[in-house]
Order: structure tokens, then C-alpha cells, then sequence
């Protein structure tokens, strides 16, 4: 970039990645038929076709924002760049059936570590059943860049959206949280623990699974209002559905799905491994509302087709708060804001 | 990157880009049902979804490889990047409809020039009546990435490929060729001639037309064989429609539809205007192909539909070889290769 161009005081860390997203949203339908839902949810919506819908959506990741090359292994930043956008297809209920991958690499990039990656892109594509259809290629003058668009696909009336929870709504999770995070701050030193020796929690960050049955099943059961994956952290998810939904959350600290092993490092490390739940990006836990008098049903629903119960985590509330409650019956002091790419 | 994952012998440039596609675009089809046609052409085809069938593209613009920042506008580069993506639906004989935008940005980029970016973006997808649906943004550890994924829709059977070709096809073009390499020229200083003298070369690079129309025209006439559209360069991307056709060409370089401009350009700074039109790429034209029999009313019904004729510049013969034969009759040695991302 040239001086003439850098030489500007507002740049687009002062705009902020949501603030940014919030000015762009407007003014990008310029034909409606065709389109269910735009910009604003995980996937965007096109159909119908027949009593179908198509759920698309994309997820940049990149080095040293997204991932740090050397501290995972090729093949699982292929499987993740899969993984994190069958997530948002689940989040919305539909079945990924087809992915197309964009690549930018530097020139002098090692062709085994590109045959890695695409190595575990193919895998996940196998493992998820959907298909690579296409992408494009191009070297890189700064770093690798991959750029994921999937498409999923599901029955018109099964769609899920952030916006439909309601007050009294029970709060369910799927998956566990914080484990991804937890992984993160391993890998980069931030807590002494060996990698090795806490295998699932960087497994949780280095290779997430989208939680696609799951979703599935939420969104053909006609119980739940409203669903989100938790990729910026619970509170901040949580916030996007509120907002949607127009609605207030209070969560019980106490209930939050957290794994034994992240429960053991925090004890070892005395990390506040609640923090890491409550905050912590990247888990791929699906979060989802149901009315109070489905609740049961709803558990029981999930634990016959996924094998695990969806943990109830708290309640739909009026106002517009994500309020979380410590067991002592006190309000934790949160930061709401959501993970912010331009400036994180 | 680690000098760990750097010391390696065997780099990206080595494999090439077109070498790598091929390698990997083996066990990318994992369910069947739904795909019409997988990687290896302009788009992929999904579906049907009734008579219908979607088609996606999806394409890469970076900052230093594929334009550069202070010499260009940035509502050219937002326009630049939906045209692109368009004219690969063109060049499968369909309709654009919705676009999806994931944009990588350094943290002190100025709001002013990202606003513009998608200012032009915006208008791009009002001109063309398609709709911005979703999309990505994260910080860029260095320059400005942007992937653009485009949806369209056709009949089913009004979709070109580029494997139809068959010997004895004239080969036309819909629109003008070498004016984009010629500006880039112009605007790098190659060409010592001042931007503002040029404006119609310099805008066939900064602000290509995507050929919606005559896209559309040719897929549902049913007289045309195979299309592309020509964004390496016309031997190049004639020899991707010779390739999947299993046939040969051969071009009569007097014919090349070359603008006036051009022209004029060519006889003032003493530069080759022919080799532009054959290897010059982002021309974003239209190559077709189709049989004798049917090349009069093909041409009248393009002229009647778009309001130009398209130009007939060869035809296409057995064997494999793309030939570019001179006004006296030789054969003009030709550079086949396409532009390759990975040493370009």
C-alpha cells in the first residue's frame, strides 16, 4: 500500500469488524425472489426450490490470525477450515452437502504442507460426506489465506434462525465449552502445560467437529426457537441471538457444559476455567432455545438420535442483557462485546 | 512461517498452478446426487432443483497479484471482483443472482478506501440485479485479500461447458480483446503513455463488463457447442476448451476483434497488439464455439439480442494444437501456456 493511500486517520480498526458489518448490511437486495434470508445469520438462505431451501455460507481463515502454522499439523488446518463452516450449515439446521476452497499461498510455500492442508480438506469433505466443487488459487504476497463457501440444504419449514427465542425459553447447550480456548493458550505457551498431554483440549482447538446431527435433529423436531454455533464465545454468541430475538439472557455459571480434563487443568493451573466457557471462542457447541413445557421432551429427543443430552445452561429473559449468574446467586462481572477480527 | 515449515525443498512454484488443480481434484466427489458437474470448469452446477440448475464460482483478488491499490480506484477494485466472478456465470450461459464477499484487511487500512471498496462492490451487484447475501471479514497480517463466490441459475439444459467443441466449429468472441493487458500496461508505466489519453483501455482493466446478456443468449439458443470466458488470455483459455473437447484450433490473428483504441495505441508506442489480443488476459470476452451450419443465424441472433456482432476468428480442428496463423499464411509462435498464480 502507498503512502498516499496509509495517510488517513479513520481506519477500519477505529470502524470495528461488527460496526463495519452493521454499515455494509443495508442496501444488498436487488431482487427478492430468490432469497429467504441475507446478511445477518450464520448461513444466508436461497429458495425456495420445491418445499427446499439452500443454507450458504463462507469463513475466511487466515495465518497468524486464524492459526499459527507451525504449531498444528497441516492436515488439521484443512479439517478445521471444513469443520468451522459445516458448523454455521449445522447452526442453521441444514445438511452441508457441497464446499468450494479458495487459496492464497506465498510462492515459495512448501508443496508438502499445501498437499497437507488439502489433505485434510479432503478428509473432513469425506468424513462429512459433502463434496469440493471448486475454488481458486493464487500466490500470496503475505502469508497463507484460505477462503471456505459451503452450501447445505434443508426443508423450508426446518430453517433455524438466531431470532425466534422468546422469554422463559430454557437455554441448551450441545458440546462443551472452553475446551477450545483452553487448547489455544496450551499451544502458545500462555499456560505451562505439555500439548501432549492434554490431548483433548488441543484437539478441541486443532480439530472441531460440527455438530451436524445435531443440528439436524434441532431443526426438524419443531421444538427449539432459536439457534446459534458458539464460534465467538458463549456470552457473545448468546448476545447475537438476544439481540435478534430482542430478548435478555441469565445464564447459572454452575451448569455450563465444561469437560473433566478442562475442569482438571484449571485446577492445576488455576486458570478460571468458567471464564474460558463463558468467553473462550471456537468450540462449535451448539447453543439453542426451547420452550419450558418441550424441555423434557427435547432432552430426551436429542439423547435418543446424538447419544449426549444437551445441557441446560439458563433462561430467556425480558430485556436485552446477557446477565451470568456465579452459584452464590451474584452477577459475574462479563466482557460483552464479541470477538472483533479487526482488532484482536 | 517457522524456518522449520520454510526449509523445505519442494515449494508451490515448483507444482505450478495448474499442475496442483489437477492434483487435487481427484476424490473430491464424495455423494453423488446433487452435482451436475464438478471442478473443472468456469462453475460448478448443483442440482436440479426442478428444471433448474444453480451455478457457483468462486474467485480470489489480491492486493500486488491481482491489482494494486494506489493505482486503481477502490470502487473499480469492488466493481472489478462481482464483474469477474459474473463472467464466469456468463460464461456457463447463466444468470447471476446472489454474491457472497469474505475480505481480509490490515488492521490500519483507511475506512475511506474499505468503504469504497464496497461502495463499488454494492453498486456492481445493483447493476447486475444481484444481491450481496453474506459474507466474512478478519484482519490481514499483509495486504488486502478479497473472495468473492457467485450463485447463478440456468435451465438445465441451457448450460455451456467448455468440453462441447467439435472439429469443423467456427470459434466466435463477444467483445474486445487485449484492451485489458494494454492499460494495466498504461497504468504500470510499461507503456509510456498517460492514463488519462487511454481512458478506454485503462477501464477495460479497471472496470470489466461481465457479458450477462450474450451469456444468457448463447446458453438458451441451443446452437453453440462450448464457452468460456477468456480471463488468462485467448490461446490460454481456447486451450482449456480444445483440452476438455479433445480437439485442436486454429485462429486467423487478422480477425482478433481489436479496438480502435488499441490499435492506435499499438501503431503510436510501437507495441504488438496482436500478442495483447492472444495472451493478454481479464478481457472478460466471451469465446464460443459453434457448428458451421448454424454460424449465420447464430451471428444475427446475437446481434439482434445484444446489439453486437460477436467476431468469428478461426476454427477448430483435429489434433490438439492451439495455431495462430499470420495474414500470410504462417503460423505465429505462440506462448500456449496459461497464466500461472504460482510464478506469475
Amino acid at each position: 500500500m502507498s503512502n498516499k493511500v496509509r495517510n488517513e486517520s479513520r481506519t477500519v480498526e477505529d470502524l470495528g469488524e461488527f460496526g463495519f458489518i452493521k454499515s455494509i448490511a443495508s442496501g444488498c437486495i436487488n431482487r427478492l425472489d430468490g432469497v429467504v434470508y441475507g446478511i445477518g445469520d450464520d448461513c444466508a438462505v436461497i429458495g425456495p426450490f420445491g418445499d427446499r431451501v439452500l443454507l450458504v455460507t463462507t469463513d475466511l481463515l487466515i495465518e497468524n490470525v486464524h492459526f499459527i502454522l507451525d504449531r498444528i499439523p497441516p492436515e488439521h488446518i484443512g479439517e478445521k477450515s471444513i469443520a468451522v463452516n459445516l458448523s454455521d450449515i449445522a447452526a442453521m439446521g441444514g445438511l452441508p452437502r457441497h464446499t468450494f476452497v479458495s487459496i492464497a499461498v506465498p510462492r515459495l510455500f512448501p508443496a508438502r504442507v499445501l498437499n497437507g492442508i488439502y489433505g485434510g480438506i479432503k478428509s473432513a469433505c469425506k468424513a462429512y460426506g459433502v463434496n469440493l466443487l471448486g475454488g481458486d488459487t493464487s500466490s500470496s504476497p503475505g502469508g497463507l489465506f484460505i477462503n471456505v463457501t459451503a452450501i447445505g440444504e434443508t426443508n423450508k419449514d426446518s430453517v433455524m434462525y438466531r431470532r425466534g427465542a422468546r422469554v422463559g425459553d430454557r437455554i441448551y447447550v450441545c458440546g462443551t465449552l472452553g475446551g477450545s480456548v483452553a487448547g489455544l493458550k496450551i499451544l502458545k505457551g500462555e499456560i505451562p502445560a505439555a500439548p501432549e498431554q492434554w490431548p483433548s483440549l488441543v484437539l478441541m482447538h486443532t480439530r472441531p467437529r460440527a455438530l451436524i446431527k445435531e443440528g439436524l435433529t434441532i431443526g426438524s423436531c419443531g421444538m427449539a426457537t432459536a439457534m446459534i454455533d458458539i464460534s465467538d464465545g458463549l456470552v457473545a454468541d448468546l448476545g447475537h441471538v438476544c439481540e435478534e430475538s430482542k430478548v435478555g439472557a441469565e445464564v447459572q455459571e454452575d451448569s455450563l457444559p465444561i469437560s473433566e480434563d478442562l475442569l482438571s487443568l484449571g485446577k492445576q493451573y488455576h486458570v478460571d476455567v468458567t471464564e474460558y466457557a463463558l468467553t473462550g471462542g471456537e468450540d462449535y457447541a451448539l447453543l439453542v432455545t426451547v420452550p419450558p413445557e418441550s424441555a423434557r421432551e427435547f432432552e430426551k429427543l436429542l439423547e435418543q438420535k446424538t447419544g449426549a443430552k444437551p445441557t441446560d445452561i439458563g433462561e430467556i429473559t425480558a430485556g436485552s442483557d446477557v446477565k451470568c449468574m456465579t452459584p452464590a446467586g451474584r452477577q459475574r462481572h462479563l466482557e460483552t462485546r464479541g470477538f472483533n477480527h479487526f482488532t484482536s
